[in-house]
C-alpha cells in the first residue's frame, strides 16, 4: 500500500472543472479567432528565460514576484508578462522578421503575488501588438482598439467602454504649468483617480509641493468629461508636445470611428495615464459600465522604444492586452457570461442498448466523419446510469440504438432538454445536424 | 544609452518564427478538434505544482530532470507529463468529475534532457485518457487508437502503423516459461529490441541468466509478425494472465477495425513491451513506416490504477500522448509537412494607394464582419515596398485601393500567385471568398 498523498493544487493558480474549462476555452477561442481575423501573426514564446535576458529592464515590485530559480549552473525565470519576451523575439529575429510586425500571443504568465481573490499566480494574457522598424503609423492605434472592441462585444457581457487617451497630451499639459520635472510623479499621482478620489488627489499634490492653484487646474483638466477634443483645443497650449499628442488623439479617435466601433463605447479621458514608464503616446482602458469598480478589463498604449535593452534598432509600437484569467474570474464572480453556446464538447452522445457495438461504432463513425462531435457510451451499465451520464454531462441530444434500431436500420434520436423522442434513418439525423 | 544584452533564448526550447508557427498551430488545431469530435472534455492543469504532490511516484531519472526550486517557503516543481497532473486532478475532483472521464489536455511540460537536436527541454503534450470509477470497458483501448489513426491520417504525413501489444501476454508467456520473478527485467529488455537487435537482446537475456533456449523461445514470440493472434491461440498457453491478455488482445484489434482503422495501419507487435510500469493491458506505439529509425511518435496503453498515490479509489484508465513538439520537428526534418492550407494567417491585404483611409478601412471592416482574415497596410510608403510586405508575408491576395477604385466605389483583386489583377465590385469579391 503507497502512502497517501493530498492532492492540492497550488493557491493562487486556477484549475477548472470541464464544465468551466469549455467556457474558459470560448473566450480564449473568440480572442484568437478575432486576432487572426485581423490578420496578427502567432508567436509562442518558451515559458522560462535566462533571468538576465527578462529581467535586463524590470525592477521594484515586479522583480519581488518573480518565479527565479537555478538549473545546474543557469539562473532561469518565469515570464511575468508577453511584452518582455516580445521585445527579446524581435530583437532576436530581426533580420527574419517582415515590419510592421503584427503578432498575438496567447500564453500563461506568472507572479508570484500575495493570494487574494480574483488574483492568480498563474494567469493567461492575451497580447496583440504592431512594431514599426522605426517608425509606425498612427492609424494602428485606432485599430488595435477596434480589434478589442469586437472581442468584447461577441463575448457579450454588457455595455463596456474603451477609455483612450495620450501621454503626450498629459506631459505636455504639466509643462505648460512648469511641472516637467515632477511628470512622472504627477502622472503616477493621476493614474490613482478612480481609487482614491479627488481630496486624497488634492493632498497628494500637496506632498509634492504643487502649489493648490495648479493642481487644482490638474484636477479640472483630468475631470473634463465632455467635448473632451473642443477642451483641449480651447486651452490653446503652445507646448510642442502638448500639440503632437492633441494631434494624435484627434487622429485615433477620428480612425476609431472608422474602424466601426460605435460612438458610445469610447471615449476620450484625461485622467488614464497607465503607470508604467514606457508608454508615449497612445494609452488605453477598457471598463465594464455597470461595474466601474472592477477597474480596467483590457488596457495597453504606444511606446517609443519596445526593445532597447535588447538593441539599438528603434522599434516604436503599440499593443494591448487582455488578461484572461481574471477576465474570465469576473465574469463568473459577477454572472455576466452570457455564451449562449454549447456546454458540452459533444453534440450528440451515441447510447448502445446492445450486446454487440458494430452497428453503433458504425453510426458514430458516419457522424464524426461528417464533423459532428460525438460520444459513444461503452460501459456496461443499465439504462438509468447510461442517460444519467448523458444528463451530467449536458450533451443536447442522445441517439438511442437498441434491438429495433438495429433491425430496422435506424436511430432514435433524444432531445436531452425536452425529453422528445423520434426514430428516425441516420440520413435524416445528418441533415438536421447540418441545419443546426 | 542602456546596457545592450544579447537576446538569446534557453537551448533546447523551441521558439518558432510565425510562418513556422502557423503550420506547428495547424497541427495542434486538428489534433485538438479531433479530440473534441470524440467528445472529448478539456482540463488545463497548472505548470507548476507543490513539489510534493507531482513527485509523489517519481523516481530515477525524472527526478533528476525536473525543474524543482523553492519560491520563499513551498517547494514547486515544474510538470514533467500530464499524466500525473491528470492523477492529483481526478482524485482532488473525484465528486464532482462524471465517470468514464473522457478528458484532453494540450499543454507545455518541462524535462530538463541533455540538450541535443530534436530534444526539447519544453515541449508540447496532447494527451487524451479515458479514466474509469473502479472498471473501463476494453473497447476504449480501440477507440483511443482510432483517433490517432484519424489524427495522423489528417496530418498527411505519409504512411504509418499503429503497433498494439497487451502486457498481459507478455508477463503470462513468461510465467509460462518460469520467469515470472523477472518480469520486469525482461519486459524493460524486451523494450530494446528497436535499438539493439536481437544479438545484444540474446546477451542481456544471458546476463539475467537466462537459459539460452529460454531465450531463443522469447525471441521467437516477439519477433513473430505474420497473424500474430493466430499465433497465440496456438501456443495453448493456459496461464490465467495470458489468456485474459490475449481476450483483451482480440478484443482490441476487432473494435480497431470496428472504429475504422484500415487492416494496414495497425499490427500486433509482441515486442511492444513500453517501459513505464504502470501500464497493465493494452500498450501502443506508433511508427512512421518509411522511417522506423524515428521510433514511435504516439504512445500510451491501459492502467488498473491512475491515482493510486492519491487516492484510495481504484481509477484504471486508457490514453495516448503525442509529444507534438518532437513530432512538429521530425516532420520538418524530414520534410513531412505536407499540410496545402494556408502558409499566412491572412487570407486578404488590403493596400490602399489613398491618402484618406476612409474607403478601404470601410472594406476591411466588411471583409472582417464576413469572416475573411483581413490585413490593412496603412504605412506611407510607396507601392513597391507595400507589394513587397504582402509577399513576403504570403498572403495569398491582394486587395488595391487607389483613386480610381474609390471613384468608381470598386476595388482591384491581385491574386499575388500569378499576378493577375482585376477590377470588381466589393459584392463580387465577397462573392469569390464565399466560394473559396
Amino acid at each position: 500500500m503507497n502512502k497517501i498523498i493530498e492532492p492540492r493544487t497550488l493557491p493562487g493558480f486556477l484549475e477548472l472543472l470541464p464544465q468551466d474549462q469549455i467556457i474558459f476555452n470560448q473566450i480564449k477561442k473568440i480572442i484568437q479567432d478575432n486576432y487572426e481575423k485581423a490578420g496578427f501573426l502567432p508567436i509562442d514564446t518558451p515559458a522560462i528565460e535566462f533571468s538576465e535576458v527578462l529581467l535586463a529592464k524590470a525592477g521594484g515590485e515586479t522583480e519581488k514576484q518573480i518565479y527565479r530559480f537555478m538549473k545546474g549552473e543557469t539562473d532561469l525565470s518565469l515570464r511575468f508578462d508577453l511584452t518582455v519576451p516580445l521585445a527579446k523575439y524581435v530583437a532576436k529575429n530581426y533580420h527574419d522578421i517582415t515590419f510592421p510586425f503584427r503578432r498575438y500571443q496567447i500564453g500563461k504568465v506568472y507572479r508570484g503575488e500575495r493570494v487574494q481573490r480574483g488574483r492568480y499566480r498563474e494567469f493567461y494574457q492575451c497580447d496583440i501588438d504592431v512594431i514599426g522598424d522605426g517608425e509606425l503609423s498612427i492609424s494602428n492605434d485606432a485599430e488595435v482598439a477596434s480589434i478589442i472592441y469586437h472581442i468584447f462585444s461577441e463575448l457579450d457581457f454588457g455595455k463596456f467602454t474603451i477609455k483612450i487617451n495620450n501621454r503626450k497630451v498629459l506631459t505636455g499639459f504639466l509643462n505648460s504649468l512648469g511641472l516637467s520635472e515632477k511628470t512622472t510623479e504627477v502622472l503616477r499621482i493621476i493614474d490613482k483617480i478612480e481609487k482614491v478620489g479627488k481630496d486624497i488627489l488634492m493632498e497628494m499634490f500637496d506632498d509634492l509641493s504643487i502649489a493648490k492653484d495648479t493642481a487644482n487646474k490638474i484636477l479640472e483638466f483630468i475631470t473634463t468629461k465632455d467635448d473632451v477634443l473642443s477642451y483641449l483645443n480651447s486651452l490653446s497650449i503652445e507646448d510642442d508636445t502638448f500639440k503632437a499628442g492633441l494631434q494624435e488623439l484627434e487622429t485615433v479617435a477620428k480612425y476609431m470611428q472608422l474602424f466601426g466601433i460605435p460612438k458610445d463605447y469610447y471615449i476620450v479621458d484625461l485622467s488614464i495615464a497607465r503607470g508604467l514608464d514606457y508608454y508615449t503616446g497612445t494609452v488605453y482602458e477598457t471598463v465594464i459600465d455597470a461595474y466601474p469598480e472592477i477597474g480596467s478589463v483590457c488596457s495597453g498604449g504606444r511606446y517609443e522604444n519596445l526593445a532597447e535593452y535588447y538593441t539599438k534598432q528603434k522599434l516604436p509600437g503599440v499593443g494591448i492586452s487582455i488578461g484572461l484569467t481574471r477576465l474570465f474570474y469576473i465574469l463568473n464572480e459577477y454572472k455576466l457570461l452570457r455564451l449562449s453556446s454549447k456546454k458540452s464538447i459533444s453534440d450528440v452522445i451515441v447510447i448502445p442498448m446492445l450486446e454487440d457495438l458494430s452497428y453503433p461504432i458504425n453510426i458514430v463513425n458516419i457522424l464524426r466523419n461528417n464533423g459532428i462531435c460525438t460520444e459513444l457510451y461503452m460501459e456496461n451499465k443499465n439504462i438509468k446510469k447510461k442517460m444519467n451520464y448523458a444528463n451530467k454531462l449536458d450533451v443536447p441530444y442522445a441517439v438511442i440504438i437498441g434491438e429495433d434500431e438495429y433491425k430496422t436500420n435506424t436511430i432514435s434520436l433524444k432531445n436531452m432538454q425536452t425529453g422528445e423522442q423520434e426514430n428516425m434513418a441516420l440520413e435524416e439525423l445528418l441533415l438536421r445536424f447540418k441545419k443546426g
